[in-house]
């Protein structure tokens, strides 16, 4: 294992004390806690809160910020954060409009949110949430029941973060949420492997000239590994994969966002973004938001993942275009 | 060679192709060429005009926009562009008031560039440039007479860009960009080298516990092997090697870009920062402007870049805050 750290036990700590000197004008640390809160004012808003194990970055703490989340709880590396943390990013970000969770669907995490949220409602907090399930991979897996949250989980903290800096009320955003879910779908494929500081080698292995389809962000397995081949065949294989689950038209308008796993350099990610343009020209889909590069990640896995939002709503768009002050959108 | 990619010598024109696609907004290129150039408006200001060879992706279309370059004109991969695409990217930045270079210090850009200011100046347009040379690792080196310019490349397109957005003059840009450059001072590590797609493997070799200081972006040889370390050591060294160079007082205030080499996640990149962090803040330093993240990478490189701006004009601070719209700034 080849890593700049030192402690591979004191990774949290050292990480979010970095990220938040670096970032000081835009996020603190609550004092004591692994909960990155936002720092520019919010006054009067329903707080949006996400979260779930490191090795992610820039999720969930770079979305910390105006226009997207109001506070990130951050487990260890791969590992859920436990619920008397999330109740001090819920508590944090409660401005008496009530606050929502948003929750990758793995069974740890939606456990812990979910006490968490019962915790809050014992200190008359309303509470409500959303989990994203967008992986189309695999149906159950490793940690998850039902379909895995990926990295459409960002795109969904920039159009409720977005909602929320309007104004929508809780009721209204978990409407909202609900039938922006079904509308988000991802796909991804590995090239190599993520080694978990703490255990020291890779999570899974890959021959020298094997790829695998639909593995998780977490190196949970995929859906089928063949050997390596072009961009335009990979971007291929993903973009039918979708178009099987969205059944969509000619005509029909989409975001699209092109995800890095974290070893995976931008030349990749244009070039494959490149390719699906060529693909979803072609079936005639208007791609009317776009956005490269590492969002959500795996650690230091390489392979990246092809996200899909049907636009179904003209509110959706603004909401993914309005300005926000982050560390990374 | 494990890439996401189709035919390697077809790699720049599919990834400018992907880069305008995914931004269409903000940049477009401009007709065969490969030269990303500014969709906003930047009317009667001085234009600024970088580039060099491809392959440190976001650098330098991802830097291209309001408050940052006019034109990046891009390269093969660690190639540097022709005189002609130069040329080409300085006309279409012309507005009157001439067009300044910024030029990382190669031979092959220095050279090229030169000749494009010359054919530039035969049809009458105004123009003046500085070379970047902040990579303190070593005098000269495989492709560069005197030090090599690297990540500092970026800070410098950003202090230059602001203040030809406020309004400087061709003359006022040229006499603070020498004021600037000795103030920008940058020093990397590697753990493991980037592979070349048209090479197919990778630039030099590393034992598996090895890493080498002071690599340059190109894979170009640093001064020191040592052993991997943990990442207090390696923010140590680097910190020692830069404190020698700006003989630095307590007190004085300094910008700081933690640069990831393209394969390096943010989580290590975060816990080196608070290992600077530690070491400069026992130096009695004021870090007063702070950035972590991939700015200017090497392909698929592991490891980083440590950079200091020595803020000697109160300038220069304002202008780093200063508001931009670009892809990755």
């Amino acid at each position: 294992m080849k890593k700049i750290i030192n402690d591979p036990s004191n990774i949290l700590d050292e990480m979010l004390n970095g990220l938040v000197f670096a970032y000081e004008e835009l996020v603190e640390r609550l004092p004591e806690t692994s909960v990155i809160h936002r720092k520019v004012e919010q006054s009067g808003k329903v707080g949006l809160v996400s979260g779930g194990g490191s090795g992610h970055e820039p999720s969930h703490a770079g979305f910390v910020g105006k226009g997207m989340l109001s506070a990130a709880v951050c487990g260890e590396v791969f590992t859920s954060p436990t619920p008397d943390q999330i109740l001090e990013g819920i508590k944090a970000s409660d401005e008496g409009k009530g606050v929502f969770l948003i929750i990758k669907n793995y069974s740890g995490d939606v456990m812990n949110f979910d006490m968490a949220k019962e915790l809050a409602e014992m200190e008359d907090i309303k509470v409500d949430y959303v989990i994203v399930n967008d992986d189309i991979a695999v149906e159950d897996s490793t940690y998850t029941a039902g379909k895995r949250g990926i990295a459409g989980t960002v795109l969904v903290h920039k159009i409720l973060g977005a909602a929320a800096e309007k104004g929508l009320s809780l009721e209204e955003i978990k409407l909202l949420a609900d039938k922006l879910i079904p509308a988000v779908k991802s796909l991804g494929v590995a090239l190599n492997p993520a080694t978990v500081p703490e255990v020291g080698k890779p999570g899974f292995e890959l021959e020298a000239d094997e790829i695998e389809f639909g593995v998780g962000i977490h190196g949970e397995p995929g859906y089928r590994r063949e050997k390596l081949q072009p961009s335009a065949a990979l971007a291929q294989e993903l973009v039918n994969k979708l178009k099987k689950e969205f059944q969509w038209q000619s005509g029909d308008s989409f975001a699209i966002l092109i995800n890095g796993m974290g070893a995976t350099p931008l030349m990749e990610q244009f070039i494959f973004m490149n390719d699906v343009k060529q693909l979803l020209g072609d079936e005639g889909l208007t791609l009317a938001f776009r956005k490269v590069g590492d969002y959500m990640t795996s650690i230091d896995m390489e392979g990246l993942s092809l996200t899909l939002v049907k636009l179904e709503d003209s509110n959706w768009l603004e909401y993914l275009n309005a300005p926000v002050t982050t560390i990374a959108w």
